[in-house]
């Protein structure tokens, strides 16, 4: 049963949500940023019904956060590569990362951004690039103005 | 029908994802950051049936990101707060927002970071406090290290 669509609503967040899928898409876009390409690697990370992982990825190719890159002619093989606009899903990934090391962390693996230079372990923060001040912190509020009606 | 458990997989955005809920508790974090707490303004908002809207809090509330707090005892009424831990997804929701607005912004109204001391609107970055640089740029990456077992 499709739950009730998002995409009508007035919130970015929520046109996001109903654009990117449901929560095996955030876990497929992850695996993407791992490197998976092909339908295998996806279900064998994931353990996830074919069926379904199939209905996420057109779903993820529809919403142009992956492309679909033929691989082989016989059989018939695609692959699934992140568009720019999937990779710009990376920073929300990683503050859902963070956000669940923060409170959830996991007991038999650790999952860390590092700094490839210096092997340190990073806790981001989301700031505005201008004055480099954290944008969940004061000063800073999300602000909703209605735009020109079309009619 | 309960879709299977992200809670055993061993990566902190599967666990975080896994006690957040599912889509609507997402919005109602968003909408408990706008200012609701009590039933009939999460019901107004979101159009959401009660039945799943009792669901989603409860889950918020057994997961440590909102708290119930009594306001009228006849009759008995609770309202819904956000913890130190539901204040700590913000930067998520925010993440969300940004790439909401980047990719499928909304026709009717926008809704914006904004920097209330200048009225500026943000696009926000999410970096490493300590080099002030992207952290889903070049230079930083995902580790994954097992921790010693239990056994």
């Amino acid at each position: 049963m499709r739950r009730k669509s998002f995409r009508d609503m007035q919130c970015p967040i929520a046109r996001g949500l109903d654009r990117v899928g449901e929560w095996w898409s955030i876990l497929i876009l992850r695996d993407a940023f791992r490197g998976s390409r092909r339908f295998d690697e996806f279900q064998d990370s994931l353990g996830i019904a074919p069926t379904i992982l199939t209905k996420r990825l057109n779903a993820l190719v529809e919403a142009g956060l992956l492309s679909r890159q033929r691989y082989s002619d016989h059989p018939p093989r695609d692959e699934y590569v992140l568009t720019e606009r999937g990779h710009d899903f990376r920073p929300v990934l990683l503050a859902m990362l963070a956000f669940g090391n923060r409170h959830f962390p996991p007991d038999r693996q650790s999952v860390r951004i590092v700094n490839t230079a210096t092997g340190e372990a990073v806790d981001p923060v989301l700031v505005d690039p201008k004055t480099g001040m954290p944008v969940a912190g004061p000063g800073y509020a999300v602000e909703t103005t209605p735009l020109k009606s079309r009619a």
